[in-house]
């Protein structure tokens, strides 16, 4: 229809905070950048289109869309939100402007990548805030959503606030710490428990931890108390016992006092075996004396929440002239209507603080600034003094080419912990939290109402 | 230590039916077996490994560990349940057999694909049995849990029961069939929606279906219908109306009675928007006039369960003498305690019907057959008749070589279909099913007894 190279605007924005919580950290952007490098059709993607069928007997491209698509160039802006950024619902986030068939060709992948990541990262966040200042690995490639499920949930957990992963290839492709511990079948394979202790320190004499609950975790730790003090004058000290079950608790306040009087001070009690945030939080009310928790499936899938409701929908096309047309997508449901643009977000904030967003069309700019309306619950917030603001996207790809340095894990994750901290305690809170204000500036609101009122076309 | 190259006995098994349900469907053998065609380090990894420390300063690995993996070939025995077989908890589903080092190794690999898919092909197989014989597609890629979470998904959607996937990638890879429709944008590219679906009419003239929530539902049919009729004389018909918002039922009885006052009986109506099993078995339930479902999120990340608890345990070793040495591992949690010996699993039919298995110890056979006892409850079953009985577990590497083709998608969904046919209607009911009967031949579990009163070593 002549209508595939169109300059167009797209943005992904989302609906819900998931866990029932009061923020989302942003995450998956630099995978999605490294999915970009590789954006062409190959000989072998062409080929397989060419046998697609309309209906039974006719083909479903032509050869002259394939031949198009065979030397298709990516050559769009994308403006983002940077990795790490705490975010909220009804703003922009990422911004596609570009013509309208390679944005549209990109929208699966995008959303797949940026909200998976979103998710986990988001949940290593609020495990971590019940998790504190104690260490926390993420041990979740066993029962992850495939293997990229796995290595994509290490990347997003070390960024939320994980100290290391158990995915040592997740380590090698990220940079990240690993870590491990011992397995069952390492103490099975021994005859005892107790020789499977000694050779173990004997192999790792200055980092070794052992796994007590292969048979029993009482008399699990006292082999590893036995194994330890034998091996002391060699100069080896025990790093940490591991707990994968029972009542986590009361065998770690037990396995304590065992540790304490057999001298063993420093060595640390690790635990696992299906925690969370809520589990985490509870073990600590009950004094539970772990220092050090291995979270799994948990946070790698998600458990309570399986996915992010990401939505990427087109807002401007240009039309024959070269004028934007502002292009709207009504719903029944009220918070799937989408907001109309070539939009950006102001972030004010103030003492360290981070105060409010605001949505804005920059064909518009933010002229009105008394006042601002949530877009679902039309809700007013009156603007009162002037804050210091700043622009939430930024570059990272300007016609096709990349102008954004994606950072380390490492620095991305110091981003979180610094982003955390502008929030105030009451938005961050794991259940009942307050609600972080989004408004669109009047002028965008009032545009916006006007379509809905016409409905539709 | 010297153990490495021992050779030792793993299974895989899990502990209890995802979603409430009474059945699993074994599922990513095949994906597993691709996965082992690579198993080699290469020098990048081996290059990785040697840059990991023991504590602050130490090598973690020795060169000669490094080297060992360098040359380390695959040599294992791996015998398993076909894919698209029905299982059970307790039962082996997977046997290694080989270097305990290699053994090990493969673990992780080994329970993420294997884990993930089983959970995405039961799903399906429950979506599929609400959906009747209603068309049913995978729609899940956008919310998967990363892209490999997508593709392995889709491949365990089809082979649980759904008929296509919008994964074209999926669609290349596995020779699957793919179905999509248009989107949200398509229609808002155009001034007005009729516009839209005349355009769309004229590109897939065979083969149309129609979007129409873009707006509202309503108008939205009206101008489908309108663009029909108006493109009937070119010989077009439309296949199909999609919904993907509001009251699914009521909005489908309102459509079906407007495309049939139009003469459009032949006109399907597809839903879309977080359906699962008992979304679209209520849906039935109030009459909504939809025969063809697309189901994403809640199909392809299992939603309400977001993992198969999936262990593999070692659970016998050979001593220096070549002795075979049984292994089990006991715990706190009674479900959590393994089965020890070399497993194999006898399944009990007669006419076409499955009744119970019978999980036995190949060194010691099949002796006593009068009774058997499920591992956890010590529930005793009598076995009064001879049925006929066949191993589940098969072949498919022998000193690792492959002995085994893994079939087509298409032809591991036909065996789902039949396996499910041989399930007894309460096994298979999506909520309070009854349960079915595993148990460990007579002489193993008195071992298994044995060994956990015994206790720790």
């Amino acid at each position: 229809t002549g209508l595939h190279e169109k300059q167009s605007v797209f943005h992904f924005t989302f609906r819900r905070h998931p866990f029932k919580g009061g923020f989302a950290v942003f995450a998956g952007l630099g995978t999605f950048m490294d999915f970009l490098q590789d954006f062409r059709f190959s000989d072998c993607d062409l080929d397989y289109l060419h046998t697609l069928k309309n209906g039974d007997h006719f083909p479903l491209f032509e050869e002259g869309f394939l031949d198009y698509l065979r030397t298709m160039e990516f050559s769009c802006d994308i403006d983002s939100v940077p990795e790490g950024t705490v975010v909220f619902p009804y703003e922009p986030l990422v911004r596609l402007k570009g013509p309208l068939i390679q944005a549209q060709i990109l929208e699966s992948a995008l959303l797949n990548i940026i909200n998976f990541q979103k998710l986990i990262a988001t949940k290593a966040a609020r495990i971590k805030q019940a998790a504190g200042s104690n260490m926390l690995v993420e041990f979740g490639m066993r029962r992850a959503q495939g293997l990229d499920g796995a290595i994509s949930a290490s990347r997003a957990s070390i960024i939320g606030g994980c100290d290391a992963t158990s995915n040592v290839l997740a380590g090698k492709i990220f940079s990240i710490p690993i870590k491990g511990t011992m397995s069952h079948s390492w103490v099975m394979a021994f005859e005892k428990e107790l020789t499977a202790f000694q050779e173990f320190a004997k192999i790792l004499p200055n980092h070794a931890d052992f796994l007590i609950d292969t048979y029993n975790s009482i008399s699990g730790v006292e082999k590893a108390i036995e194994a330890t003090l034998q091996l002391k004058k060699e100069g080896f000290s025990l790093l940490a016992v591991r707990l994968d079950s029972g009542d986590l608790a009361k065998l770690s306040i037990k396995i304590r006092k065992l540790l304490d009087a057999a001298g063993l001070y420093s060595t640390k009690i690790m635990a696992s075996n299906e925690l969370d945030e809520h589990l985490i939080g509870s073990l600590k009310e009950k004094g539970a004396n772990i220092t050090l928790w291995c979270v799994g499936t948990n946070l790698v899938t998600g458990k309570d929440q399986t996915a992010f409701d990401g939505v990427y929908k087109l807002s401007c096309l240009q039309d024959k002239k070269g004028n934007w047309i502002d292009k709207i997508k009504l719903s029944e449901e009220r918070e799937k209507t989408t907001t109309p643009g070539i939009l950006q977000v102001k972030r004010a904030f103030s003492k360290g603080k981070y105060l409010y967003d605001i949505v804005y069309d920059e064909k518009i700019g933010l002229n009105n600034l008394e006042e601002i309306y949530h877009p679902v619950t039309k809700e007013k917030k009156n603007i009162e003094e002037v804050h210091e603001i700043k622009d939430l996207m930024i570059p990272i790809f300007t016609k096709g080419k990349k102008v954004y340095f994606s950072p380390s894990i490492s620095s991305i994750k110091e981003v979180v912990k610094r982003e955390l901290l502008c929030l105030d305690s009451p938005v961050k809170k794991l259940v009942s939290s307050t609600p972080y204000f989004v408004g669109l500036e009047k002028s965008l609101f009032q545009k916006r109402q006007k379509l809905i009122r016409e409905g539709a076309f």
